[in-house]
């Protein structure tokens, strides 16, 4: 078998690949480890819970509406970091670059992790360079690992029935920044990435009430994201339309180019399951930081096992774990 | 400027391109941050001194004589954690493929990091794929980020004048495996990598005395390590030549391709510096585990900040800090 792109999106073709790599047996040390497929792993050292997580980054192109590569990549591990309740602490960063590769576009890159850092109250402390020959890589491949601090660890398993679904803020942005720059339209400023480390959002709404589970919604999107906390907790999820976050220009850029904006990468946002009593006080927890002026409550979780959309014209559609993200190379 | 291949190799010019990741003011978190270019960092959480590091792998070939892409990024990653005195804990990884990537190959080179982490006592608890088109990267790249807990935290820049330098085992044997292989020299099994694992090695010598300054020699092999290491101390060293194991068989490829085995990467070894009246005893300690039966005394610490090498036929010459490693992609 060979490896092809949608291996790398995020949705349900990607499980075939993840078998593979389970023939790592030494896959946990003594909390949450890789076998759980969580946002990030947990391990217990002298009775701090100390969060682990890691993602490479390989988008493309690597300067887009709203962000480059070094802000996604730190911006990633933070958002996984914040994603298990962890507070961001330090982050490493190996960098594979490209002979030839322009040193001004990698210190524009390095400044945009910084000012990332700078943004979450994390630090760079310590990092790895290797420089390969001209055509062994497309310009540059960035990896970040991060370490945080856990008081409450949230998973992305615990939804329970009666829980309402939480979403950040507008939906579909990222992917169709990148995708919409990538196709040469000329959309202005008009479609953005969101991609934004989203800690401190993360910390006053768990200051705010109980979650019960949380994901961000990056690879295969918010319909990969839901469907996995639903399949994970055993759960189905009823959706309202009308209530789905989503600026008028994603949406038409979204059905020009074919591609439903549940389906494609944010870069800050965050879906949430919280019980109903806390839903109102989370959610302006959530509204009243810059990051989440547009978060709704946008459904519930009952019994059963599918998600399911009330649609704005009265009907209802299956929102079906994507097959992978339809944009390649998003992150 | 643009990025060339010396950038990535471990020596002198490698520093150009490090100048530029120096606009990341947020560089460290409260201990041992980027700035100190050691070969981790080290947070201090809750009482513990957490160790944390990262290495990007992108050797060529993936697999070579004694060793694979997979072994290599464990073993790296171990053996920067090692450094700082850090018992290895977790470890992250982030793959990377390119389309069309055979999945038994990755397979083989799971299972082979698998085998490390047996090796060393330390779990993969977190990872990340990434899929990108055919022709974006030349196969596979793999990055490892690890956490480790030192309770005596050891630096690459603590060498004091009297002290003995003690490597612990042959050099050169990594370098010139991938090279040999490389250039399709059949050599059969007389040149493979010394990749491996060697905290369990440390933690040994750690007990047996003290241990003033380590460093793995990687990168630019020897010469760079002991040259970066009596740098940061403002010492200089005095070798032995006579005392330096190095196989006859890597002596005599090196000759050939014209190849210095000390300025060549170790995947497995360990340059220390150590109180006189401990060197025996560390020495013994480290002979004693089955990856330190070459090691030896090699030379000692003096006031000034040359590294000079008594040669065998009692002349002198300076090691000088290579420009680079030779070998590209060597890990």
């Amino acid at each position: 078998m060979k490896v092809q792109m949608m291996h790398g999106a995020g949705g349900e073709v990607m499980g075939e690949l993840l078998k593979v790599l389970s023939c790592v047996t030494h896959n946990n040390a003594g909390g949450i480890g890789l076998e759980s497929l969580d946002d990030g792993a947990v391990i217990p050292i002298g009775g701090t819970n100390i969060v682990f997580t890691t993602d490479s980054h390989v988008v493309h192109p690597i300067f887009f509406p709203g962000g480059d590569i070094g802000r996604i990549a730190v911006s990633g591990t933070i958002n996984d970091l914040a994603m298990m309740g962890g507070r961001p602490i330090a982050l490493s960063c190996g960098l594979i670059l490209e002979e030839g590769f322009d040193v001004g576009d990698l210190e524009q890159i390095m400044q945009s992790m910084n000012t990332a850092l700078g943004e979450a109250g994390a630090s760079l402390v310590t990092g790895d360079t290797k420089v390969v020959e001209k055509g062994a890589l497309d310009g540059i491949a960035i990896n970040t690992a991060g370490i945080g601090v856990a008081e409450t660890v949230v998973r992305d398993n615990g939804l329970m029935p009666g829980d309402r679904i939480i979403v950040s803020g507008t939906l579909g942005d990222h992917g169709l920044a990148i995708l919409t720059h990538r196709e040469g339209f000329d959309l202005g400023d008009q479609i953005r990435s969101d991609v934004a480390p989203i800690w401190s959002l993360v910390k006053g709404a768990m200051a705010a009430g109980t979650i019960h589970a949380m994901k961000d919604p990056t690879r295969g999107g918010f319909a990969a994201a839901i469907n996995e906390m639903a399949r994970k907790a055993g759960v189905g999820v009823r959706l309202e339309e009308v209530a789905v976050p989503i600026r008028a220009s994603v949406r038409s850029a979204g059905s020009l180019l074919g591609i439903d904006p549940l389906e494609v990468a944010n870069e800050g946002k965050v879906v949430m399951g919280v019980p109903e009593e806390d839903a109102e006080s989370i959610l302006a927890a959530i509204r009243r930081h810059p990051l989440g002026k547009d978060a709704a409550i946008i459904g519930k979780v009952v019994e059963g096992s599918s998600v399911i959309m009330e649609t704005s014209i009265g009907g209802e559609r299956f929102i079906e774990p994507p097959m992978g993200d339809p944009v390649p190379r998003v992150c």
